[in-house]
């Protein structure tokens, strides 16, 4: 038996349980497919010295678990910059506003709130550990968040911009979801709120240096540990142990952790084929689809304008965005996701066509200052190999209610991790990390 | 180059598509993952002589190429057994019925009439070429099937027997399908009645010595082609052609044909990642869940009291049985389906039990008679490596009107095939039939 523990996919819930298994003493060896660390977490490190965060990258109020790590490893965060007036674009005009409530219809602004007062209402109701024993669980699970929606707003623009929020949330379009599924994420996140807010929300601060800082120092303890541009392609389980193998390798451990995304540990092989509802499950839960666009500018110029870089619209190619400057503010980075359907549309034009596309989409909010840019960098998240997808796992309808259960049940000495199976922040770094530490402590019993 | 074509999998698709080619004078291997032709149509021969389908094994009207390939191979047909008085089991009790229309209360039956009138009316207006372009699409595919039901039918009689039909039809829980999907999948195979029913419907004929039959012969006229044992594990591409490579083989083809279900394909690797939006369709159209099971008895009792064995209830977990015994009514034999979430929870138990529970089942719509049975046995699909599911692949709410124009799309030299990708008849065996033909089609103009 070469290790005790063998851990595929070095993101923050493979590292993380294997620097807490490695403390205990256990002999740990980490397969990461990558030639890097951290995951959907990439930092990318420009010329200039400055980075961008190109895949999570934010750390929010009750996400302790890696507020924790962070101190830990003595990774400062600083607030997400939300000074000024926030934009909206709609119906083909420019608003700035201040505050949190953007200058729509009030109509639609009371059926949008009372819309969020409702799932928020609904979400306090969901088991987060299991979600399919919920009260009414398989009600929510018979139908999308997109007939909910309908069902509860008649004002098609208050429809809209909550179809903007769930999309920044899920990075799926609201027909792809599950209303249960929706409800337990809103939960696991606190609230739908502090889902889609910076300040109390899950998008207030972010990492001096970049999300992926904090897992670079923990992969620096574990350099002996990790083995990258090590796709694991094939588990032999038997009842001693499991035989991990790639292409020029072939490691043997007494227990497996995947750490990988539902919809990626399906494309693994396994000698002994998983459990039927396991495979389904994996069938089932897909990727989202974001494509975060990055325009780095010589400054911030809408600072200037007293505006924070802020800006929605319910009729874009690009539906939010983010001042993504560096915390000490030498470079304006302004940073917009591609959404959902908007993603799969826009993963189909040439790069070219797709950053006149984004600065298009920029401008559009901010003037044509926003077509001086320096430099343009995106990341099609369902274009990379090892994710095929952002931000995370999602259940269409009927999953979480058949085989849910199967989400987090070990097979034989397979146990599984990964933000997806967290029941708290889930989709998040944090519930990565939870993830992590989870498997970590349900192993160290059976080693 | 060693060959024009490759054929992956060697089910109807992609026996026919092999056939079609080879007489067109084309060089090609079929490489199959089991050690046998078929696929998804399991004939399995017992001691006695007789034979039991464990897959695919209807043919009905319409259903023109197979029923052309039958007359070629020359395998006959016959009538499925539906002599006699159908058996309803409602609130505990059992009821024989002459005829389509079962005792249930007129309530209940005038609302199920009303929406199987209506789901065939709107399933009319669907594009089968491309779903996702016809009129409401979006709307459609931003439901479940189930949401659609309780939209329509306010009896929750008259909603749990077309749930009955639904999962029959499907082998999904509505819950998980799409309403686009279900009007596609209704219009496809002609009408929601056509796929109910026996006479004048997809059940209304059986091959005699089984479904396998035509495709065991077709196969024998590609002995020196297909190889079997022979799982795929890699597709190296590049401008010229396609290396096809699993243990112990690496075959190099100008084009390659996958025809095997989307959830599978994704587990083939490729050294150029499929384009994101073809991957993101194989992470979304699942497979149905439906385990397949046989009582074989001395003769079939049921007729001899006036009954046909159609059984259905809307509370069991057997929902509908059918006379499957042989053509010349030597043997009884009883086959009931497991269905969606009662395949899912059946799977959990051990063999023992389920055989119990089956003819429990059994026994509670026949009676005490149907405890005598001389043999069990059972396909649990979702358990079988290189299917991972049954009778189909099924999308999910938002799949067809995001990503489904890539379900037939060619990437490079691979082409699609498998009952999927088939407009007329798709899920059946049929639709493959067409599949295979209409690749082999598209195939030789760039041969």
């Amino acid at each position: 038996m070469n290790f005790d523990v063998i851990i595929i996919g070095a993101g923050y819930a493979g590292v993380t349980a294997a620097l807490n298994l490695k403390r205990a003493g256990k002999k740990v060896l980490v397969l990461e497919a990558r030639d890097r660390v951290g995951g959907r977490v990439y930092t990318k490190y420009l010329n200039d010295g400055n980075y961008v965060d190109l895949g999570g990258q934010w750390i929010g109020p009750t996400q302790d678990r890696i507020y924790a790590l962070a101190k830990e490893f003595e990774v400062e965060t600083f607030k997400t910059y939300d000074e000024g007036k926030s934009t909206l674009l709609y119906k083909d005009k420019v608003k700035a506003y201040k505050g949190l409530i953007p200058p729509l219809p009030v109509y639609a602004l009371l059926s949008l709130d009372a819309a969020i007062k409702k799932i928020n209402k609904l979400s306090k109701g969901i088991d987060l550990h299991a979600p399919w024993q919920s009260q009414n669980a398989k009600q929510y699970d018979s139908m999308t968040l997109q007939s909910w929606m309908e069902s509860q707003m008649g004002s098609k623009v208050a429809r809209s911009f909550f179809q903007v929020a769930a999309e920044a949330i899920f990075a799926a379009h609201p027909s792809e979801v599950s209303l249960l599924h929706a409800l337990f994420y809103t939960k696991s996140g606190t609230d739908f709120d502090c889902l889609m807010n910076i300040k109390k929300g899950a998008q207030e601060e972010r990492f001096v240096g970049g999300a992926q800082e904090v897992v670079n120092r923990m992969a620096a303890l574990l350099a002996d540990e990790i083995q990258l541009n090590s796709p694991v392609k094939r588990i032999n389980q038997d009842s001693e142990g499991d035989d991990v193998i790639g292409e020029g390798f072939n490691y043997r451990a007494r227990k497996v952790i995947v750490a990988v995304p539902p919809a990626m540990a399906a494309r693994i092989e396994f000698n002994q084929p998983l459990p039927p509802n396991r495979d389904q499950l994996m069938q089932r839960m897909f990727m989202g689809s974001v494509v975060k666009c990055y325009a780095i500018y010589d400054k911030s110029f809408w600072r200037d304008k007293g505006l924070n870089g802020l800006c929605t619209t319910n009729n874009g190619l690009i539906s939010v965005t983010f001042d993504n400057s560096p915390k000490d503010g030498s470079k304006g980075m302004l940073m917009g996701f591609v959404l959902a359907n908007q993603a799969k549309a826009f993963m189909e034009l040439t790069t070219s066509e797709r950053e006149k596309a984004v600065i298009n989409s920029f401008a559009s909010f901010l003037g044509p200052d926003a077509r001086n840019y320096e430099q343009y960098l995106e990341q099609a998240w369902a274009e990379e190999e090892w994710s095929r997808g952002c931000f995370a796992g999602i259940m269409p309808p009927g999953a979480w209610t058949s085989v849910g259960k199967t989400l987090r049940e070990p097979v034989g000495n397979i146990h599984w991790a990964g933000t997806e199976t967290s029941e708290i922040w889930n989709g998040y770094i944090d519930g990565a990390v939870r993830s992590g530490e989870r498997v970590a402590k349900e192993l160290m019993p059976l080693l």
